[in-house]
């Protein structure tokens, strides 16, 4: 169902009185005006993609209530952000900063605390502050999108000069999804690796009553600094910038980001793989070569099953047992496809002139033909609406959204992920596969992975599609992820990244030493929102207020 | 004189009194065994390069006994570390890490603060304690150097597989440098960038009265986490490394860097521009070239004069004047010297097998032809003791020590640095160019700079050679480096790094906002550092017990 009233009510914070919380919210409602803040006291609609909603999950993993906002603000400059801040730490009323808010697969646009107060950033502050064409980069408010970032450098004619990296999907904000350190499919794909320079809100109150701003890198720079602060990320003394990622410790207002010169060509190419069994010395194959640099951009190495879905068809089109799909069925079904059947298909690109493309493109093409059953697939042979010129977009930096469609795979399509990381050897895509596999097969669940091979490192990404409304099937999912994240802690492989939900047990496999990290998030914790009233439980990290009293799930 | 008795005899501490102070070493003393303090009470001798002193800057631009430890002390380990921590907190000592202390022009191994305990990392802990030629990475305590790094790449056999990248001078420390965010010239000369991983132990007493040492990135896993600490830099949550980068956070026990796979072949390129006035367009061709990486490392585009200074012989072979010398004989004695003579010379290095370096060499010769008189120098021609194949050697993760010889140009020569950053523009180049002329010229020094171009922006370095025994003309050196760092700054442009004596300043620079990074800083410090006990002053932070109270220069 679409939308549906509110069962629970106003989600209210904890700690403060409904007509008390209704009072605050009446005073940031006269200081910032009426229309730019907005009190969640009606209805949860989970809209769709485009039109996804800004209070909790559009793709709920628990009861959509649950992770949900009471109130999103609208701030339109820095100057309400800082206002915003004093405010909440006035009445202690917990606050969740989102930039575009599509972070799905890791909570949305959700707070990870009921009742948050919700800022919309990217709602009112969606500038593009600068392209700069000599140093290629840009400097960009929240609400900028990889979409309309494209788009503007097209407007501009500069977009055969140069790029942006953009991840599968191109609804998301250049700063939410870097500051969550995404990835994209161009060799500039690590995104927080290219970002250059941060402005930032603090979340605390100083003692001359005033919240501070300030610029990380050359950006701190009293006159002119901004000359370099796109140019140069570290200026001088402390390098700041990574402790406002994945973490709730300020509130990032600009950030800067480098744009990718035109590489002079590109080529997608991709190759089929027939065996499960292949996955382990084709890994051995991918290392070497992505280390050097002739697979050049983070490649996928897609399941079957993931090729298979991303056509967009529900899974009742080709299956309708309970249980994971058979191998067979998938098999069969690929046969008609464009990769035909096949355990794993390759996505790369290749960059440069024609004449450098083909150096690399032929020992590629060797290395990989050392698998007996290796197929390369001559991409004039496809379609142009096949998924393969999806990625061909992607790769060459065009936002796109033809990933969404795997969503499609079940009724009120929701997906939640399990992202650990490992070196690039075939014993840990192994060992990582087979936990995935069993713990999916224990649940019912179909198994999509795909090897996201970073440079010296791999993402598996597990996309576990489930439908929305079904509360059984959530709990399946749910224990799934919960036991994929223990085993693989177990074996010594930790996440990158993950949903709200499953935050507190990710953080806590990170643990070496008596959890001595996460004192120390800890204590920067402490010092920076004493209040801690900024995103209170996000990556696991706690305010002093919320600390060990039931909050961590 | 190369040693002289203390003149101002032991360097106790602030704060404490000789006798609590000989107390309380003897109190260490007896923690870490006898041989492993030593007292600073007799004479301050400055050495040479390869036996440097611990305890003071061997190349000092104010009084030696200035910038000088009391003692130094030489932990044989982790818990060696946490004891020492424990007991600076005890008695509130001031103490300065080094990892090997050869920071020359940055203030070497010399504290901030006169009387700190130094405690020399590197002595002991300097262990290379893996080399991992699968993911091409290694992980190395304070004291490894780019020099023994590269000897056991080469003892096990590994030498033709992966490179080590360097700065110009291969006797530092891998640990140090990269703290000190220092720069080699290899495409992995950004080292920040390419560290993953760092075990640090921090500086105060928890209140169970432990000092708490954590593990950043994928190195906080509780189980076997080692397997991807150095192939992923991030980890999950905030990313804490930069805040331990330029900074008195924390004291780093380990380190992992990233190495570099053989690229299949390398060339040495060098080309002279004859004008001084080629420097404006000669940087407007490079930026382009650079960004899209046909010019692959950072590059030095170097003075004349540097060209002749390295050589190693004194400035009184080729002049006798006062005042900087003048151009024409800068001009005359290059004639008889390989580059031949010229205003500017380009020292850069492609990579990749032969077909590929073509590429990109023949596109950078006709680029830089466009400069009426650029020459490009055969390297056929040129002999083996030429300065261009110690070029050649770092550009191909060789250490080196060739770079040395210019400090020769003065009789007791040492050098200070000024390090600004800016654009890879012409008009910043003049600028820069320009304030540093007039400066030098003012104080009657020689200018020397090198444009050391990262990938969106240089870093121009301009060495000040000095006599280190003549006191008139350090006065000289420093006024000449605080005018230009004061004009720099008036221009919009910052130093990446920069001398001891000059950190406060520098640091002040990056004033933004009523210098709310520095209000940031002070604030990590406080909740990190309570009793102040590490590194004060450095990069101009002061914990709460020295700020404002007249230490900052
Ligand atoms: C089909 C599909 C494919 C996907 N593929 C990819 C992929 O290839 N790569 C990838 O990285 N992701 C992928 N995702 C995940 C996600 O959609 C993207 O990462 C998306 O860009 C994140 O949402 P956002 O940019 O709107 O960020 P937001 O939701 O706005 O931000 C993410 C989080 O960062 C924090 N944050 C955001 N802005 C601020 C701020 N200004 N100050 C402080 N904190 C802030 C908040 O905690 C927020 O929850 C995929 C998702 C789907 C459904
Ligand atoms: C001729 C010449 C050429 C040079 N060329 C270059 C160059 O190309 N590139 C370049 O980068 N530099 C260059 N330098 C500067 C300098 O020599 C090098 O950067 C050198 O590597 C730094 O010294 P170190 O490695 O011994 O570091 P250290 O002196 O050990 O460390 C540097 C600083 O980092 C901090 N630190 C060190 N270890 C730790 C730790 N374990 N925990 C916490 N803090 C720590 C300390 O504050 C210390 O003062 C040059 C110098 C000269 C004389």
């Amino acid at each position: 169902p679409d939308a549906a009233p509110l069962r629970r009510g106003l989600p209210v914070p904890q700690g403060i009185s409904k007509t008390a919380f209704l009072v605050a919210i009446e005073e940031l409602r006269s200081a910032l005006g009426p229309d730019h803040v907005t009190l969640n006291d009606k209805e949860v609609k989970n809209g769709w993609y485009m039109e996804h909603p800004n209070t909790h999950d559009m793709m709920p993993l628990f009861d959509s209530e649950e992770f949900i906002a009471s109130a999103v603000v609208y701030p339109g400059s820095v100057e309400d952000v800082k206002l915003i801040v004093k405010w909440a730490n006035k009445h202690l009323i917990p606050l969740f900063p989102i930039s575009i808010g599509r972070n799905l697969g890791y909570g949305g646009s959700a707070p990870r605390v009921r009742g948050s107060v919700t800022i919309d950033l990217g709602r009112r502050m969606n500038r593009i502050l600068e392209i700069n064409a000599d140093d290629f980069t840009c400097l960009v408010e929240p609400g900028v999108t990889f979409y309309a970032l494209h788009e503007e450098i097209q407007k501009r004619g500069l977009g055969d000069k140069m790029w942006i990296d953009t991840p599968d999907l191109g609804g998301g904000s250049v700063v939410g999804n870097t500051l969550d350190r995404g990835v994209g499919y161009t060799p500039y794909g690590d995104h927080w690796a290219c970002h250059s320079g941060l402005e930032v809100v603090l979340p605390s109150v100083g003692d001359d009553g005033d919240v501070s701003v300030f610029r990380t890198g050359m950006g701190a720079l009293g006159v002119g600094g901004e000359n370099t602060w796109q140019c140069f990320p570290y200026g001088f003394g402390p390098y700041n910038d990574g402790i406002f990622s994945q973490s709730n410790f300020g509130i990032v207002t600009k950030m800067g980001m480098t744009l990718m010169p035109n590489p002079g060509g590109f080529e997608s190419f991709m190759y089929t793989f027939a065996n499960e069994s292949d996955l382990a010395p084709l890994i051995e194959i991918i290392r070497p070569l992505r280390i050097s640099n002739i697979l050049e951009n983070v490649a996928q190495l897609r399941h079957g099953l993931q090729t298979l879905s991303v056509k967009g068809h529900p899974r009742t089109n080709y299956y309708n047992g309970s249980g994971p799909m058979p191998d067979p069925i998938i098999r069969q079904h690929l046969r008609s496809t464009a990769t035909g059947e096949c355990a794993w298909v390759y996505y790369g690109m290749s960059y440069g002139p024609a004449h450098i493309r083909g150096h690399k493109l032929s020992i590629i093409d060797n290395e990989f033909h050392r698998i007996p059953g290796c197929k390369r697939i001559d991409p004039a042979t496809l379609p142009a609406d096949e998924y393969f010129w999806s990625r061909d977009r992607i790769a060459s930096g065009t936002p796109d959204l033809e990933e969404l469609k795997w969503v499609n795979w079940m009724p009120n399509g929701a997906h939640a992920a399990f992202s650990p990381v490992s070196p690039i050897k075939g014993a840990d895509a192994e060992k990582l596969y087979g936990l995935a596999k069993r713990r999916h097969g224990e649940q019912g669940l179909d198994l999509m992975p795909a090897f996201c091979v970073g440079l010296r490192e791999m993402h598996l990404i597990v996309e576990i599609v489930y439908d929305g409304t079904d509360m059984g099937m959530k709990k399946r999912v749910e224990k799934c992820l919960r036991d994929m994240i223990d085993d693989a802690a177990a074996l010594g492989y930790g996440e990158y990244r993950t949903h709200l939900a499953l935050m507190d047990q990710v953080a806590g496999t990170y643990n070496w030493n008596d959890n001595a990290l996460m004192k120390f998030n800890n204590t920067l914790k402490d010092a920076l929102d004493p209040n801690g009233i900024l995103a209170p439980g996000r990556c696991g990290i706690w305010p002093k207020r919320y600390r060990n009293r039931g909050w961590e799930l």
